[in-house]
């Protein structure tokens, strides 16, 4: 295991800090402790707040995406390991500025315990909220239960639309049904050649052999839908692309925002190929890409592999995601 | 060797095609050949060009600077390749709006050859040229050599500056004037994990044993000046950071810029926890960073590693960094 690192058990709490000093004009924490970040000027009066979060070892998710147009507040757990819902409550007290705080987050078991309990610790505070999972992980459960689906990169076209809906003056229930209403038009799939290995223990967070790929692993490493020999990228795309165009059900004249995510190790160069072949195809079938993303917008450490999300748009999703964001990590200028 | 790519000889102009593919709004190919890239609204009548250019396999470098207050073209060759003089050409007289152009490049054998063949070309269509190189590596040869050494990350720094300058209508002399204050300004040192592997032949770059480093590593797997047991961040912040410091003659009341850069596959977090470090370190020394880049900025595809970049500020320098830019892969807004 080669990694940058100091005392393992420091890792989360140290990055953080560096967040933190690499960023003051932009987020804050609100009391001593550097798991919770909120942007620098929360509370916004008036405005409905917008908590998130998870496990550490997703950079820029989830950290990355606290800012204006985005949302206000974050509180990570250690890596791949859920907040407290004490944590996710600090950072709901620090950025509720009275109009109500939707909680968006990927559908995990021990992000929607804390945060559900912390949806009842807001209520006795009298902070109202609202709850929209992300859960855009086609390969984790069919169409028939797409609720129940994994949360992955695709979170982030919620994060970028709810908050622009907030920006603008939205009410709490507007918000939580723009946050909604992309969520349910929204899929991803991705692929994963080489694990993370976990920095407290120093262990892979799964197996592949040395000419193998997992189609539709999760973020954590979570088991696929295929395992077998590494296929070139065109085929590849393919096969990220397939399901999710007949999971939004798209047809010629749609049009789409489009994600291509890297998992960590995967350079740059390797995005842009399968950025290559997802427009041909789409263009092929009579698709327009109205938006792109290419790059590392949710990652799994040191994992080798990619994603792709793509957005069913309409006229209101586009000027969303075309409203102006800024974060440490993301701007739309 | 795991990548997502098809044919390995397809690699570069794949990419390529997908920047092409993805931001038809802000970069152009002037011609047939996506090797050429500059920005959209070139040439720009009035002011001084800038073409940058190197080998592949460096993303976000060198296709990543071609834009608004930025470089204005760029020639790429095949992976860690230099291009041809006649496609430096190329984007020369692509950018070239009466004004001169400013060479700005890293200081390689192959990319100097290339370069200075296409001066005398641009020389005898009447179009004035100047060559800055960058040359930040501080590892590569001492201080009284530093016109020699080799260019890394920090080459970014001169990118920034020098467009700022040429896009608020400086002549082709003080462009060249600020590209050259810059890169005796600023100093860089990285260190290696693990190595790239070269697509076409599947080899990696240098070896290193399972629990090695090596710091001082060059882009392309150059030798460092000292190779040993993997040291914590801290470790490896304070070794990186202590030449740079001397490097830049480097005393308290000082301003610097830093740039914690990610060589390929480095997960974010971990270049946080050598910031954290590198921001503590400069802190006790009564230096203050006045402006901060952590992330992938110049990487060696899937190298493991990282790399911290200094500029000594003052205000002009300061102002420059702090003016508008847009990329695909950069924003300063």
């Amino acid at each position: 295991m080669k990694k940058i690192i100091n005392e393992p058990l420091r890792f989360v709490d140290e990055f953080l800090e560096g967040i933190l000093l690499a960023h003051p004009d932009l987020v804050k924490t609100p009391g001593d402790d550097p798991r919770i970040l909120v942007r620098a000027d929360a509370p916004v009066a008036g405005k409905v707040g917008i908590v998130t979060g998870g496990g550490s070892g997703h950079l820029p998710l989830f950290k990355g995406y606290v800012g204006k147009g985005l949302c206000d507040g974050v509180a990570i757990g250690n890596v791949f390991s859920s907040p407290s819902s004490a944590q996710v409550f600090e950072a709901t007290k620090a950025v509720d500025g009275g109009a109500g705080v939707l909680y968006l987050y990927g559908n995990y078991g021990g992000d929607v315990f804390n945060f559900d309990l912390s949806v009842d610790l807001a209520e006795l505070e009298g902070i109202p909220t609202r709850t929209v999972l992300g859960c855009d992980d086609v390969a984790s459960q069919p169409k028939e239960r797409a609720a129940d689906r994994r949360g992955v990169a695709g979170i982030i076209f919620a994060f970028k639309a709810a908050g622009a809906a907030a920006e603008r003056g939205d009410s709490l229930d507007e918000v939580a049904a723009v946050a909604q209403d992309i969520v349910e038009n929204t899929a991803t799939m991705g692929v994963g050649l080489t694990p993370t290995i976990l920095p407290t223990t120093g262990k892979p967070s799964f197996e592949l052999a040395e000419r193998e790929m997992e189609i539709g692993i999760g973020i954590h490493g979570e088991p696929g839908i295929h395992r077998g020999e590494l296929e070139s990228a065109d085929e590849i795309a393919d096969h990220l692309l397939a399901p999710l165009m007949a999971d939004l059900s798209l047809v010629a004249g749609d049009r789409v925002a489009v994600l291509v995510n890297g998992l960590g190790a995967t350079p740059l160069e390797e995005l842009y190929v399968l950025y290559r072949r997802v427009h041909q195809n789409l263009a092929a079938a009579g698709i327009e890409i109205a938006k792109n993303y290419v790059g590392e917008y949710a990652t799994s450490l040191e994992m080798a592999g990619a994603s792709i999300s793509l957005l069913k748009l309409n006229d209101s999703r586009l000027e969303l995601l075309n409203a102006a964001a800024r974060s440490p990590f993301f701007i739309e200028a």
